[in-house]
């Protein structure tokens, strides 16, 4: 029996992530193969460096994209800054704390964990009792942009916090990332690892990290190897550092790049501040939307992303057969609930070039036919108006 | 200062890897990406590892490509099967052997080195000898087709010994796996890695892996987790398995994974004992230009590797200036030497849809020229008409 070729339909993907990819980018994929050593890919790189410490806001010389998706840039922060015996304060508020969790603990360290409930901000002072309960943590951990509730907690507090506790820090913004402001050197950042898949707009796969001086130096000083060779930063650096001879240590993903490197010059020609704004209006009006039918944030207004959008599923509604319909009847992909959330909310992603007006109309307008149909308790008439409205 | 999108130049790829992409493969990565989720992608998923079952030939279940490059297949293979403790027979006629090494050290194990000359295959009597004073040993890791020399292990004889003195195999193929023969399941293989940018012609990125039910017994047996977090294949299998239902873990690479589809639907077209051929065709018309030059290979007849031709640089010829005209010149990338044998050989690849008629009489006819011009020591004129005759 022969395998046909792969035609995938054409969906809108407002999930959590992959989100829509820019035209642009889908076509940079398909440019011709160069080799990872061509001095001209090289060139690129160095770009690509650049271009990311844009959308990083930071200078640090160590940003790059790591050749995995964004858990392999999550645990390429771990393995490298995270030794065996270290005390790690990780800060957990959704799915994405608890495998930073178990990253910590597969390094050899000691997770101390700080728990808030799933879609609140990470506690400031349940995190600054612990840096005092812990005086020997080595390391803060914790998520800016929680994927799983779409809950923003306060990154420069927290970074501010671990220093006047002598930490290093972890951060996650895999779904801040050109979605909502970021400043890593303004706020002190230590290490921060990324995707290309939301705010980026790019095709998953790949994950951009940055790393300052005080955490490479935690590096270049361990006393052990760092556990995983793939992604140990002392070999990267020779490969992806600035000096003109490049040791090789694996083949980059030549193509997946082209796509990084477009969707970098994208957020570059619409700026950072713009794009920032960008999702900060389609969240408005989505949301006008989502409220004129009933619909609820479990995510209080204070602490919500405007590119992650968690809502409570109507009583009585089966959240299968919502998602299912949507993809079926309009192409639509929004996302369901993750861990403890399953089931309870859905996630509607306005990430990248998915935060577009024609977005925001279909997808108020395919979930009031859906539920309507489905004779969900919703009120049907206004939503579609309010979102014109707000756009 | 406004970087712009990036143009690659058209190249041909005879170096080590990546090589030529298929034009249905770059027309592939660029389809529309949908969910990781989707039911359709899931469909293809299931239709990729059948494909991958095929080039393997295996019927093993958990054959799947990790979302990572080559050297993560590698990891994914050493992080799951070596315990904290275990010893580890590695053999090491290259560069990849030594890469083996320091993945059994990260993984807390103790390599024994079965070390041989760089060019040779594997000897298996030293093999033997090792396994029989290290009656302990758990595993005999090797590398099947040597990308840094082109040199060919006896991999069924390999795994013979191995299982005779009780012990698992991990067997890398990343530039074998598509270009010569591989029989898995016939040669008794317990576990297997490969990269996606040698003989499969496709885009760099992504690591075909295959585990037999002996490897997995291991994987579950583990008394200690494995070290990775993104490699674990106890979580990888809850994505990757052929349950109805998935577990979240990774996002995977959407349109890298087209690509990988799409190059394993062309093996299919073509057949994969034809894909063999092709590659030992071509590898005798380049051999029978290179040797009308005065050309010599490193690695003895037997044990040569069709789709990796590493050949010693003439007396006196700079390395470095020959590829940078071939490169500036003809567009064609050939490779540098590695490690022991940077500046003394060149490496080149026909691999995939770069083992073609046309790539030859290029290769062929763009070195007799630059070298000629440089007043190499070697035979002009006879060349191109062995390459004719041969194809």
């Amino acid at each position: 029996m022969t395998t046909p070729s792969f035609n995938p339909p054409v969906r809108t993907l407002m999930g959590p992530g992959p989100s829509d990819v820019h035209p642009r980018i889908l076509e940079a994929l398909s440019r011709p193969t160069i080799g990872h050593l061509d001095p001209v890919f090289v060139e690129m790189m160095e770009q690509t460096k650049g271009l990311l410490q844009y959308a990083f806001q930071t200078e640090n010389q160590l940003t790059m994209p790591v050749s995995a998706p964004g858990s392999a840039g999550m645990e390429t922060c771990f393995v490298n800054l995270v030794e065996p015996g270290d005390k790690v304060i990780v800060c957990q508020n959704g799915v994405f704390g608890g495998r930073m969790k178990e990253n910590v603990e597969r390094c050899g360290g000691t997770p101390i964990m700080v728990e808030d409930e799933w879609g609140k901000a990470v506690d400031l002072a349940k995190v600054e009792a612990a840096l005092e309960q812990n005086s020997d943590a080595a390391i803060l951990a914790f998520v800016h942009a929680e994927t799983s509730t779409g809950a923003r907690s306060d990154t420069k507090e927290l970074v501010e916090l671990a220093h006047r506790h002598d930490c290093l820090t972890i951060v996650d913004s895999v779904t801040s990332l050109g979605g909502c402001e970021l400043k890593v050197d303004e706020w002190g950042i230590d290490s921060i690892y990324s995707g290309t898949q939301k705010c980026l707009s790019c095709t998953p796969g790949i994950a951009p990290v940055s790393f300052n001086k005080r955490a490479l130096e935690k590096v270049r000083n361990r006393s052990s190897k760092v556990q995983s060779w793939f992604l140990d930063l002392n070999l990267v650096m020779g490969y992806w550092g600035s000096g003109q001879k490049r040791a090789y240590h694996h083949t980059a993903p030549v193509n997946a790049l082209y796509g990084l490197h477009e969707a970098l010059c994208i957020l570059q020609d619409e700026g950072l501040e713009n794009a920032w704004m960008r999702h900060n209006k389609m969240h408005n009006a989505l949301k006008a939307g989502l409220e004129a039918m009933g619909l609820t944030f479990i995510v209080d207004e204070a602490h919500r992303l405007p590119q992650l959008n968690a809502v409570s599923i109507p009583e009585g509604v089966d959240d299968a057969i919502v998602r299912s319909r949507l993809l079926s009847e309009y192409n639509l992909e929004i996302g369901a609930g993750l861990g403890a959330l399953a089931g309870k909310v859905w996630r509607i992603g306005l990430m990248g070039h998915s935060a577009r007006a024609e977005n925001i109309l279909l997808c108020v307008g395919a979930l009031e036919a859906v539920l309507s149909d489905m004779n969900a308790p919703i009120n049907t008439g206004a939503a579609l108006g309010r979102v014109q409205q707000a756009l």
